[in-house]
């Protein structure tokens, strides 16, 4: 095996300089054009192994798909079209190339569906794996989406289902308890784990169903961290409420069969990484977007002035939640 | 003495916010305005505890200051003028937490004196101290600086002195060596080595040099792998050669009474970490902008056709040098 330390940092660079744009090299920094009139959107990740991934559970290029992936996500949460991207990596010298290498034909392989490029990075030495992003993109200024821009009345829309990756993380780390699922099942489930798609496809959508049926801004988030936190955080930024239909929640079809509704809705209110889009709307401009998104997505609930979070249980006689960032989730009180 | 793990990456994101604008606070990512017609230029690095700094030598607050100082450099290098930077830490959890305080009042100490903000972040746990910053910044497409620009003929022109970085470098870890200068020429060099400018100052003075002599573009990059390889990568880059005078290269002023001729000229070429610029551009330019500079900085050669980097001692009977990417300084034939 080729090790990081045979060929140095130099050569390693020349080597992964084959993923970024040739006139991408070459200079001390890249240089992008950008369109006149909108603003960039930047956000930044680092991700450190055995804290953020691990050679056990996730292969070098669903690494690379993942941490493209979250970058990219943050984003389309702020309504942006994506520029580019940085990577910085610190890497033992006894890491294998062909590690270095499928990360990045991981990360290479989700930007490319949004023609994407790598146009710089940096390579040191470090005792520990380590993959720092910066994604940069544009948006025009009215049309940022922000957390803190919720009004009372609005419909909550979630894109796709919540819990798919944590579902998959779970079957990666038991495969034992994946026992009543079909293979197609398990086979999405830890593919939603392994290479979420982050919702840029959402946003042509979402301008479409705003078109002189309201005045923008739009408030959102991705649900990067959970559906119950991106409800929390949107609240809090915009000095709000919101009550949410716990049977609204879409969630993936597998679970109806393999998961308790107590679990299902844990995993869907707190699994986290699924990174969808959670977005606050009008009720008309809610119901176009749905529709345009042929129905994947739904509206999961309202936002209200009372400021707390509230989980209604339609179908079942369940007391209403108050859902909190510190308190996680709360098991039903049965 | 708080740590990391005392406050938790929450509560350390909370005391670093005070470090940014609050605007770019709350949501997926942060907005920056551009100006329209300019194209954007992007930069990172890593760094890493033990190989790129070391809690003997350096304090928290000059590893933040020469991590932003790197940065903009590159931006300089490109003839960018800088946006913001973004910031992500890994971190031990017995980290103090005035370490990371220490080195954002740096980073930001540096960053002020060009206005440019921090405009987003990371933190994360790692078993090693990490700092990946990405620096962003705009330019008019028009006045790229490139290393594939040089033109034979060009004047080679460098900005401030050089070796005083590494000078300062030796000092700390070899404080007896200093005995023979003043206290006043130890400081200098010391906080050449801590406290590097990146030169941004320059570039309004170099358009004004290039109106209405020189057609654009300039062809330049800065020092800070030495500025051997400086000189090399613009004639790799652009195809072409150098005759460099060794006498025209500027040096501390207290190397001439503390250095042998061959020690200060091997500082100076092979030092690094000067952050200064290093331009190629027509000789009428070029003596504009050294007037423009109030003189500091220099002609120090002539980019030829021949594809070699020359180094000529004019004064001293030596034959002249070739210089290379690869083989580093070649000690006098003494």
């Amino acid at each position: 095996m080729t090790k990081v330390k045979d060929i140095g940092e130099q050569g390693l660079l020349e080597r992964l300089q084959r993923f970024c744009p040739p006139e991408m090299i070459g200079d001390d920094a890249a240089v992008l054009v950008t369109e006149p009139e909108q603003s960039l959107v930047v956000t930044t990740d680092m991700l450190v192994d055995g804290v953020h991934f691990s050679h056990v559970t996730t292969s070098p290029s669903d690494v690379g798909w993942r941490a493209a992936a979250a970058n990219l996500s943050d984003l389309a949460a702020m309504g942006a079209s994506p520029l580019g991207i940085t990577v910085g990596l610190g890497l033992p010298e006894d890491l294998g190339v062909s590690w270095v290498e499928s990360l990045y034909q991981g990360m290479t392989e989700c930007l490319q569906q949004y023609n994407t490029p790598i146009v710089g990075g940096d390579v040191v030495r470090s005792p520990i794996t380590t993959v720092s992003i910066t994604a940069f993109g544009q948006v025009h200024p009215q049309k940022i989406i922000r957390r803190s821009a919720a009004q009372v009345g609005d419909a909550i829309v979630v894109t796709g289902v919540h819990g798919a990756s944590h579902a998959g993380l779970k079957l990666l780390l038991n495969p034992e308890l994946g026992e009543k699922l079909t293979s197609a099942e398990k086979a999405a489930l830890i593919k939603a784990h392994q290479r979420p798609q982050p919702r840029l496809d959402v946003l042509s959508f979402l301008w479409q169903s705003l078109e002189s049926n309201s005045p923008l801004p739009v408030a959102g988030m991705d649900s990067s961290d959970g559906l119950a936190d991106a409800v929390l955080q949107i609240c809090r930024a915009s000095g709000v409420g919101a009550i949410l239909e716990s049977s609204q929640i879409p969630l993936p079809v597998a679970f109806s069969h393999w998961l308790t509704p107590e679990q299902a809705l844990e995993y869907a209110l707190y699994g986290g990484e699924d990174f969808e889009l959670v977005l606050c709307l009008p009720q008309v401009s809610a119901n176009l977007l749905i529709h345009l998104l042929d129905r994947s997505a739904a509206i999961v609930g309202t936002i209200t002035s009372h400021p707390q979070v509230i989980l209604h249980h339609q179908n079942e006689k369940i007391p209403d939640q108050v859902l909190s960032l510190s308190q996680g989730f709360q098991h039903f009180g049965k």
